[in-house]
C-alpha cells in the first residue's frame, strides 16, 4: 500500500486521507514539508492565525533500518521568524509515521470554539480528534505517561507544555525518544503554532505499522553497511562525539575564541573548564549514568546522554552542548548540575534551549535578573513561565522580543531569531549560515564549523572572510538535501570528508524508491528546496536586510581576537547567486 | 543672515554650525527632516544604535504671522515601525527654531560614557551640551519648571520622562506650549531614540530671536488675510473643531459605525454618549476651564481645551479626541474625568496617546488587566512603566510586541505602530492611508475621513472599496506638502473645500522666500517627499507584506455594518503607481 497525505482541519474536526500527488513523491523531510508550505500558505498570513498550516514529514530514509535515519520535519510559517520554518527532530516519529505509511501529515485553521484543547490520535485508517480538558494545563511528561498508559509503549507522541498551550515563542514540540525520554522540535516557536491550533498532543499508532517496503533490500543493504563504516569510522562521529558527546565542542570552540559568553561579549567563557564535556565525562563515569545516548532507533553515533546528580539520582538526558553553552557559557552559570536540572524542567515545560538561553542573556543585559543567576532561572521557569505572569511572558516571548522591551541594541538574533553557540564574529562561516540561512540563525543549517574548525571538509580560517560564502553555501545545499532524507545532521562530517559516504547514501535512496538518482540530483534538490524556502520569506516580507548579522557586532570587538563583522552587504547578498 | 544647519555629535559632545547646502535650501518640516534622514542615516542601522540620527526641523512659514504655521517636524529611523518617521508637533519649538535661524538640528551618534543623561541648550552661536543628573528621573513637568525657572519664560523645551529614559517604544517627546503645557511629538517611540541618546532635554534659547525674514511682507499679509479667513469660514475649522475640540469626532465616528471599540471588536462603543465632545463641553461649561486652546501661537481654530474636575480643579490640557477614543471606546473606561486624570499622568511622563492606549486594548486582550478597568492603568502609567517593572516594560514595548509577548492574532497595528480612531474595515479609505504610509497606522498622513464622513472634498462611500486608493494617495501627496510649511493637519479642510485657501498659502511661502512655487510645485514637492520616504523604507527591509491592514480584518466582519477589509494587494499595491 503507498504512502498517504493525511490532512486535519481543526476548524471542523474532520479529516481527509488523500493520495500523494505526482509531485510530491520523491520529497521526504524538510524537502516535502517546504514545498507544502510554499504551496498551501499563504506567505502574509497571522502565523498564529487561521491560516497557517502544520506539516509533519518523515525523511525519505525514515522508517528504514538506515543509519541514522530517524529524523522528522515539521514545516509552518514561524510565529518568531515570520518567514518559513523546518524544524526537525530525533524521537520516535518519523520511524512510526513512515512504516504507518504517512507520508505528511498537514493541520489546517483553528477551533471555532477555542475553549479547550485537543488530542489527535493518527492510526493508519483514522485520525481521532477529541477534546483532552483533562491534559490542558499539564507539562510533556505528565502528558506522555497518560498517552503510554493508554496506547501500546511504542506509541509516537507529540506534545506542547503550558508554554505552547499559551502560544509563547519560545516553546517547541516534544517528541518521544525510544528510552521515553524527550526530543524536540525546538526552534522557531513552533510549539505556538500548534497551541494556536489548539491541540495539546498528537500520537501515532505503532501497533499496525509494518517494516518499510524496499525496492532492492540487498542493494539497501550493501549501502547501508559502508554508509554506517563511514559514520564509524570518521574521528568526530566515530569518536569525538560518542565520547564526549556534542558537548565536547565547548573546550574546542572556547580554545577557538568563538564561544559567545555573557550576551556575545566575549569569545571566551571562564566557565568553559566546568561545563565542559571532558568535565561532564568525568562526572558521568563517576556518578553512574551514560556517555551514550541515541535520540533515535538506528543511531550508531550516540551523542547524547544521561547525567546524574552527585548521589546518581537522574537529572537530565539530551543534555546538549547547545543548552550547556546557553546557559553556561552565555548566561554565566558556572554549575553544570544546576544547568541539567533546568534542563530537564524545560524537557518538562517544552521550551527550546537555545531560544530560551539567549532570551535569559538579554534579559540580564536589560537587568531583568542578574548574569549567572541560575536560581532564578529556575523560578521563572517552572513558575512564571508556566503561570503566564507578565515575567514568564517575557521570557516565553524570545531574545528579539525582550531586546525591543528593554530597548537594547546588543541582541543576538538574525529574523529575530536567536544565534547558537558559534560567535559569527569568530567563526566567519557560520556567520554567513546565520545571515542568509531562511530559517533565521540557525546552525544546523549550513555547519561551517566543520570546516572553518574541525578540519572537516579542508580548512578556511575562521577569522577571514574569504572563502565563506561559498562554504555556506555549499553546506547549506547539502544540508537541505540531507534534512530531506531524514538523517542526523552529523552524518555531514563523513559526508565532508569520506569520498565511499555520499555514495551510499543515495544507493539507500535508490535501493528505498527503486529509483536513479545520482549526485548531482540531489545537489539539485538542496539547492531548489533553499530557493522554494526563499522565495516563501520575500514573499513574506522579508528582504536582504534580513540577511544580517546584528549591527552591533560590525563595531563592537570581539575578545580575545578583537574580530568584527566585516562583511559588506554586497558579500552576504552573494550568497544567492545560484 | 541666513539660516544654518546645527549639528551635534553625542559621541564627543561636540557641535558644528554649518551653512544650509544648496538642494535643502527650499525644503522645511517634514521634506527636511525626510530628505536629511534619508541622505544620512543607514536604512539597516539599529533605530537605537549609534548610526540613528534625530533630525528637528520647522516647516517653511514657522516663525511668521501665517496662521496656524506653528508644527516643528521631528525625523528619524522608528525603533517602533522599523522605517523612517517623521512626528510633528505643535508648541513653541517651531517658531523659535525659526526665528533664531535654525533651518535644522541634526543630532548624531551616542555618548561614550552612557552613565548620565544630557542637556542640550542651542542659542544663535553655540550648542552647549552638559550633563544633567539632577533631571534623571524626573518627569516632565518637573524638568519643565527646572527650566521655566533657569531660562527666559519663552524658551523652547523639548524633554522625556522616565519612559524614554528607559528606551521604550510608547514613550514621545513633550514639547512646551504657549501656556506652559505640553504636547507631544507622539508617534514612532520617537522618546526612545532621545534616550538611547542620552538626551534628557532639549532648550531653545528664545532672547535672541529675532522676526523671520519675509521677501515681500505686503503681499504675505494680503495672503495671510486670505488663508485665516478661510479657516475661519470652514464649518469644520471654523465651527465644529472651536465649539467641541477634536473630540466632535466621538459622536460623528461612532454614528459612521466606525468607532473601534473594545480592542476593534466593534465600530460602535456603549460609552459614547459619556466620552463625546458635547458632553465634554457641558461638563467644561459647569466647572470652569476653556472648550478653545491653541497648541502653538498663531492658531485660529483653537481645537484644544483646558478640562477640570466636578470642583473646578485643573485635570487636562490638550485633551484630544484619539485620547478619549483610545482609553475610552476603546479600552472601555466609561468616566471622562478619569480618561483626564490618565491623559494628564500621560503628558507628565511622555508616552504617545495612541500608541498607549491600544497597547491597554491588547493588553485586555491578552487577560493582563481587564477591559475598563482605569484604575488599573493609573497605577501602571504612575508606578510601573516609570519603574520599568516588568508589567511596565510589556505596556512601554506598544501593542503590537505586547500581541507578540501574548501570543495575540487580533493586534491592530500596521508597519508594528498602532491603528489610530478609524476602523479600517468601515471607514476604507483611512485604511488605505494606514496600510500605505510610509509612518506605519496614522491617521494624519491622510485624512480621508474627511472626504469619506465629513463631505469635505466631496464624498465617498466609507464602506465601498471604490476610489479610495486615488483619495488616500491625493490626500497623502498634500499632507506631505502641508506637513513641510508647518502648517497644522486641520487647514486640509478649508484647502480641500475653498478654492481660496491653497492659492493663499502658496502665495505665502513665495512671499516668506522670493520664489514663484505654483500649485504643481508643491503637488510635486509632496509626492517626491512620499517617494523618498518609501524609499528609505524599502531599503530599512519593509516591503508591500508590511503595506497591509491586519489579517484579521479580513475574515472578522466588524459590527454594525458587517464590514470586514476587502481590498486584494494588487489594490493596495496599485497606491504606489504614480
Amino acid at each position: 500500500m503507498s504512502d498517504k497525505i493525511y490532512r486535519v482541519n481543526m476548524k471542523d474536526l474532520s479529516y481527509k486521507i488523500e493520495e500523494v500527488p505526482e509531485e510530491w513523491m520523491g520529497l521526504g523531510g524538510r524537502g516535502l514539508t517546504s514545498t507544502i508550505v510554499a504551496a498551501e500558505v499563504d506567505p502574509e498570513c497571522h502565523p498564529l492565525g487561521p491560516n497557517n498550516k502544520m506539516v509533519f514529514a518523515p525523511g525519505l530514509l525514515s522508517g528504514t533500518i538506515a543509519a541514522n535515519s530517524g529524523r522528522n520535519s515539521l514545516g509552518a510559517k514561524s510565529p518568531l521568524t515570520g518567514g518559513i520554518k523546518e524544524s526537525n527532530v530525533g524521537g520516535t516519529s518519523a520511524g512510526i509515521f513512515a512504516k504507518l505509511g504517512v507520508k505528511a501529515l498537514i493541520i489546517e485553521d483553528i477551533p471555532e470554539d477555542d475553549s479547550t484543547f485537543y488530542h489527535l490520535h493518527v492510526t493508519k485508517e483514522h485520525v481521532t480528534i477529541e477534546a483532552c480538558p483533562e491534559l490542558v494545563g499539564k507539562e510533556n511528561f505528565e502528558v506522555l505517561d497518560a498517552m503510554l498508559e493508554r496506547y501500546d509503549k511504542k506509541v509516537a507522541v507529540m506534545t506542547i507544555g503550558t508554554p505552547g498551550e499559551q502560544r509563547m515563542l519560545i516553546s517547541n514540540i516534544s517528541v518521544k525518544d525510544p528510552k521515553g525520554k524527550l526530543r524536540s522540535h525546538g526552534r522557531g516557536g513552533m510549539g505556538a503554532v500548534m497551541g494556536s491550533k489548539k491541540i495539546k498532543v498528537i500520537t501515532v499508532d505503532a501497533e499496525k505499522y509494518k517494516e518499510t517496503h524496499l525496492a532492492d533490500p540487498e542493494k539497501f543493504k550493501a549501502a547501508n553497511k559502508i554508509f554506517t563504516k563511514a559514520l564509524q569510522d570518521n574521528p568526530i562521529s566515530g569518536e569525538g562525539l560518542p565520547a564526549f558527546g556534542t558537548n565536547v565542542l565547548v573546550n574546542i570552540i572556547n580554545e577557538a575564541g568563538g564561544l559567545p559568553s555573557l550576551n556575545f561579549r566575549s569569545g571566551n567563557s571562564e566557565n568553559a573548564e566546568e561545563i565542559c564535556g571532558e568535565h561532564m565525562a568525568e562526572n558521568i563515569k563517576e556518578r553512574g549514568g551514560s556517555t551514550t545516548h541515541g535520540c533515535h532507533a538506528g543511531c550508531v553515533i550516540q551523542c547524547s546522554q544521561t547525567y546524574n546528580d552527585e548521589e546518581g539520582n537522574y537529572l537530565a538526558s539530551g543534555f546538549e552542548y547547545e543548552m550547556i553553552w546557553a546557559f553556561g557559557a552565555n548566561f554565566g552559570i558556572n554549575d553544570l548540575d544546576l544547568i541539567a536540572k533546568i534542563d530537564n524542567l524545560m524537557d518538562d515545560i517544552g521550551v527550546d534551549a537555545i531560544e530560551t538561553g539567549v532570551t535569559f542573556g538579554v534579559a540580564a543585559e536589560g537587568g531583568l535578573l542578574e548574569f549567572g543567576d541560575g536560581e532564578t532561572v529556575y523560578k521563572i521557569l517552572s513558575e512564571d513561565v508556566p503561570n503566564g505572569t507578565p515575567v514568564g511572558r517575557i521570557i516565553g516571548s524570545g531574545a528579539g522580543n525582550v531586546g525591543k522591551l528593554y530597548g537594547l541594541v546588543r541582541v543576538p538574533v538574525v529574523k529575530n531569531q536567536s544565534i547558537p553557540a558559534y560567535e559569527p564574529r569568530a567563526i566567519k562561516g557560520q556567520g554567513i549560515t546565520y545571515a542568509t540561512t531562511p530559517m533565521g540563525a540557525d546552525h544546523t543549517a549550513g555547519y561551517a564549523v566543520a570546516t572553518n574548525i574541525l578540519n572537516s571538509g579542508g580548512y578556511i580560517d575562521p577569522l577571514k572572510k574569504e572563502g565563506q560564502v561559498a562554504l555556506s553555501r555549499n553546506l547549506q545545499i547539502a544540508s537541505a538535501a540531507i534534512d530531506s532524507t531524514g538523517m542526523c545532521i552529523f552524518v555531514a562530517f563523513p559526508a565532508l570528508d569520506d569520498p565511499a559516504c555520499l555514495p551510499a547514501l543515495i544507493d539507500m535512496i535508490n535501493a528505498r524508491f527503486g529509483i536513479n538518482l545520482t549526485a548531482d540530483d540531489v545537489t539539485s534538490l538542496g539547492a531548489r528546496i533553499l530557493k522554494t524556502e526563499h522565495e516563501f520569506n520575500l514573499k513574506a516580507g522579508l528582504t536582504a536586510a534580513d540577511d544580517r548579522i546584528p549591527e552591533f557586532m560590525k563595531y563592537e570587538a570581539l575578545p580575545p581576537h578583537n574580530a568584527i563583522w566585516d562583511f559588506t552587504n554586497e558579500e552576504i547578498d552573494a550568497f544567492w547567486d545560484f
